[in-house]
């Protein structure tokens, strides 16, 4: 049993975060939360979506999980205005979702979840350092690494108290230097790990400008990105793998 | 003789309404109106348009017919602002139209009309079910059965007194209900048909979103979809020939 | 030596106007201003740029010379905001000009200048006619010529004391007249030259639509075009050569 309305935004703000991932997804639809676990046909990029059933303005469900097309149930959404309310509802008989916007009904087939790349184990790591910073400054480096590179290393100076995101090219180099009056927070350790832009890119492509990202890290380590979504009931978390950095 | 003044905004809307349907068109210059009607090189589609010559600043004009090139003529009231004033004057000997708009002069090598495909005879058919809308509702039903489908019924409900916009796609299911509070106005009568989504997205592309449009339905018969532009002294009227129906 | 800061929009207005014809260029570090010379490989459009030591927030040069990528530096200005400042620091040693946005930091290798094509010396013709009109005027008698023909005719006539902008094309013309009340400024002369539109269209890319433009112009001559930026510490001449004009 899944019966819920949502606002508009939430739901696309939720479905954005997994959507720069994966095409496809299972949903948990657990009594307290919908859920999403994915990660990438290349193992590099996980995400971890929890969408408290307070962020809903209503909802109902009893544990079932459900296959979905992403991109099939965001231009569902995107058909709605931002205030608008979504229905949601599960007919459990014919496996399909039930959508309705406004006197709009959307009758969505659901994919076998069984067919669908299993759910990955997010690792509970024990990262030396924890950065927090506005998603504007994290999309400031991230475009200034991909003018020069593929590849971008995020650093920590333990000494200056400073976060660095990096990337080296064949000829030009980019460094932004973020210092603990340009951070939210900062919690210094030894960090300094090279990931692919390409991932990084598509995770900030889902950060809204304004959100607080908390960023963990240490040394040649995968990287952990937290945001909250709908006024803060509801948290996404990625996780990235790192590359090895060679000289 | 024919020579006309009148606002960009208005020859804009006037020609948008025949150039989502044809490249080339006969424009009728009648005593007191610019009348073109056309219809598309498929034979499913047609459009009666008729601009009075009180939509115009000035007027004068003997009952000759030009043809033209619609894309060309768009692009030209393209130059101009939406306040800009469109002088047009055609000269008889060269058959060649004169556009000035604020200093800007184009002159248009016109088509001989008999080059142009005939223009039809828009059936008087007594359809039996009219709603009243308003542009974006139709625009909403449209884009969703765009999602599903490349067919789109418009059918009403005379019990429910209400008028639904349809699609079936091989997976996915689009229904828009539009109750009698939705709707402008609703006569209801048996009427059920489908529709090329490829025609109906073409015309709505020119229907203003807050034109109100008159769409006249009948059971497995043509549509009419009719507007009115330069505040209701301009009539646009679509005919859209039904798909058959599968079972 | 080189070091210098500069609004983001000084030197993204300067880049452009440079960057419409070339890739790259040489830029000459003067001690009282920052000048570029640069023509396209076909020798058919050139451009003098110079951007005087009061347009900078603070100039410090010795008159060296620097190869620069211009799609490179133009991309690393697009990083900043309009507002903000731009650090500029070359460093003899390693060829590399360091670039620094607030907190953000970048390493430009530079190019060998002999590599790059020499720059032209842009000749001192006296031509009969000026025009001073607005860029806003210009841009739309070479958006309506490009209707048409991928020629464009400049010329004055003195009786009429107005400046045309006309194009020719293979069925259709477009001409637009600009009387002394509709220019700037008007010293009227002999002159009336055809020019390939494409020059001409990138030129105007980079002439902002409120800027003062001084058209200097001949018969079947080249034109001369100046626009200040910079509030009147840079200037910009364009000079394009003229197309034979057949009948």
């Amino acid at each position: 049993m899944f019966k819920a309305i949502v606002s508009a935004s939430t739901l696309r703000d939720a479905l954005d975060s997994v959507s720069v991932l994966v095409d496809e997804c299972k949903i948990r639809l657990n009594e307290d939360e919908l859920a999403i676990r994915a990660v990438d046909p290349a193992n590099v990029g996980m995400v971890d979506l929890a969408l408290d059933a307070a962020a809903f303005e209503s909802y109902e469900a009893d544990g079932g999980v459900i296959g979905v097309n992403l991109s099939r149930l965001e231009d569902i959404a995107g058909m709605a205005n931002a205030g608008d309310l979504v229905h949601l509802e599960l007919d459990e008989e014919t496996r399909k979702l039930h959508i309705r916007i406004d006197g709009l009904s959307y009758t969505l087939a659901l994919i076998d979840p069984d067919s669908i790349r299993q759910e990955p184990d997010i690792p509970d790591l024990d990262l030396p350092a924890t950065i927090v910073l506005e998603g504007n400054q994290l999309d400031r480096g991230i475009k200034a690494a991909d003018m020069v590179s593929d590849h971008i290393a995020l650093r920590v100076d333990e000494d200056e108290e400073a976060f660095f995101i990096e990337a080296e090219g064949d000829t030009d180099d980019v460094d932004l230097e973020l210092g603990r009056d340009d951070l939210i927070d900062l919690a210094a350790g030894p960090a300094n790990s090279l990931f692919s832009l390409d991932y990084l890119k598509d995770m900030n492509k889902a950060i809204p400008g304004d959100a607080e990202v908390t960023v963990e890290l240490g040394e040649e380590f995968p990287v952990k990105l937290h945001y909250e979504i709908a006024e803060g009931m509801g948290q996404v978390t990625y996780m990235l793998a790192p590359r090895i950095q060679s000289d």
